[in-house]
């Protein structure tokens, strides 16, 4: 996910297609953009709500600029509603347009000038960007010392480097691991139907030399069994205000193995990623998917023709199957109500400093 | 599974293109045989189980008939052992192997006939057959009277006509079901790497007219989670004496997260399955297999070159995630130990009786 200033689009690694293909997409619109994250070009909760705010950088150079300022900032909405419908389930994409938003309101009632503000949006958008970075190291370190020196670790779907603008959420504490010196070893469960683990998670822990296995999904249990996982870690789209996590489909399943056989369960999330407005997790909607993401695996047919189907995109683990949920600002342990407030408090302080001091430099 | 008597040779349906491709594969030897069942061209235990006792008699009839019984029936038990070693973890190919054994060796001590040897060992393999049949209808029966009238069924890998001489195990309790008037919908769980659930079983059921969804496997806790689903079924290669099951990859997933959703989780196995010399799952081998099924699906590339991947065929699923053992001697419950006995002990009256009957007409 990154900003191409010379012609000013959005580029995107194209993730449908790894490893087997490296191919870079261009979004020079937010329709573009929209159709990247609903396609999963682009996918991984940190990811697309970085894309979606280069997205909203998009509308806003195309506007006219000769309208109104009104005018200008309900094309902006629009554009924001657009966007939000890519993918329903993840928090990151509404949360990352609504803060363009606010940049751009902010910026037209004091300055009265379109042009600022979309001067302001594009700061704003790479602010966004290297925050996720920064976030995701802070959150990387924290998750690494929960581990063991010599760890055997399931990771589920991808949570690296591709998900987010870099480094990785549930992948960073692993990267993080790694770079403390731990012993890690890692078992990637390949994460039908869209194989995010054989193809994207795989691919990077190949790619920074860091030990592991491939696993078809249901393999991840029997090893449980034998005593061969210490610790799991996963992301998520989102954490409702009791710590329900809404991720990845499968999520649920090794979280009640994973609890039957006494390995600690980690959600690694930024806490933009929970949402204290949704109680738990029975109000977070599901996606559901294509039935060709079940049926055909790279083109090929693996069902018969016009075989019913069912392919929920997540599903919701509730708190009691989670040991803790680790954030930027820290490891929340349950009671998760009164932690993941605290954490969310906490960046929150942090991040309205960044915010007053950014929103003053968009003035001058 | 199926003898043509024509020109001597045993027919597949080779199920590892299906549905794609519908192709019949020609056995003429035991080496055949044994590539047929390593290569899973055929597969599911019992129709393992009856394509060795088919190879058996390829073997028998190119032995040279001018050699001696005592070296006759040394070449058979190494066509035993070769087809023995094709699937190591699944009891019934060596529990039917044996059992031919037994007749040829009844046979050349009674008539000192190398002929009438051949001729007994190819009725014994048809017997074995047809009794394949007899017993998943009883099993099924047994099964299905479990099932309340409306029930939603979750079932894992295929246990079907294909994986059977025919009707099924744990989806012959839910033909039975439907036969009885039940009003049955099934959850289809792929079963990655193979993908015998959407190859297969989808396709059976289909043929059948039989209500189904076909799901990725990790969808399975999701649907428990949500109350969708009323029971699991499932065959098994092999259960030890207390009740433990060796079954396809998956199996010890669905039952934990089925006792933890209270939903019934029921083994269907013919009795020859259960292996009362084993005594816990501890002493089962797991099979691995060769990584391309991880990393390749029909072909295709899904996963990063050269990267590491483990395969295991089976996992163990403990006797204390089962709610019942179907058998076609009846449903054995807790504890185990004895109900598993007891079933064996009235298999082996009932096919003792019938093993008399045919042994005393391959002498006539």
């Amino acid at each position: 996910v990154y900003w191409d200033s010379l012609d000013s689009s959005l580029v995107l690694l194209d993730q449908r297609h790894l490893p087997v293909k490296i191919e870079y997409i261009r979004c020079k619109s937010p329709a573009d953009t929209a159709d990247a994250i609903h396609k999963m070009i682009v996918r991984g909760a940190p990811a697309i709500g970085a894309a979606g705010a280069f997205g909203m950088v998009l509308g806003a150079l195309k506007f006219n600029r000769n309208l109104n300022l009104d005018q200008f900032l309900m094309d902006l909405h629009n554009t924001k509603d657009t966007l939000d419908r890519a993918r329903p389930t993840a928090v990151n994409l509404s949360w990352a347009t609504n803060r363009m938003i606010q940049v751009a309101e902010f910026v037209a009632k004091a300055t009265n000038s379109i042009d600022r503000v979309v001067d302001a949006l594009l700061l704003e958008s790479q602010a966004l960007s290297d925050e996720d970075v920064d976030i995701n190291k802070r959150l990387g370190k924290f998750g690494a010392e929960l581990f063991p020196d010599t760890v055997e670790v399931l990771h589920h779907c991808n949570t690296g480097h591709l998900a987010t603008v870099k480094y990785g959420t549930a992948l960073g504490i692993i990267y993080s691991a790694a770079e403390m010196g731990k012993k890690i070893h890692v078992w990637v469960d390949e994460t039908r139907p869209r194989l995010q683990g054989a193809r994207l998670t795989a691919w990077e822990l190949m790619q920074c030399g860091i030990p592991l296995h491939l696993i078809a999904d249901s393999v991840a249990g029997h090893l449980m069994s034998k005593g061969k996982i210490d610790a799991i870690v996963f992301g998520a789209d989102r954490v409702s205000r009791n710590g329900d996590v809404a991720n990845k489909i499968g999520t649920y399943s090794i979280c009640v193995l994973g609890k039957e056989n006494s390995i600690p369960r980690y959600a690694a999330v930024p806490t933009s990623t929970i949402d204290l407005d949704t109680p738990n997790g029975d109000q977070i909607v599901i996606e559901e998917r294509n039935s060709e993401e079940v049926t055909e695996i790279q083109g090929q047919r693996v069902a018969p023709e016009n075989v019913p189907v069912y392919n929920p995109a997540f599903d919701v683990t509730p708190a009691r199957y989670l040991t803790a949920i680790v954030t930027e600002e820290g490891v929340c342990y349950p009671p998760f109500e009164k932690s993941l407030a605290e954490a969310k408090q906490k960046a929150e302080v942090r991040m309205s400093e960044l915010r007053a001091k950014r929103l003053n430099s968009y003035l001058k």
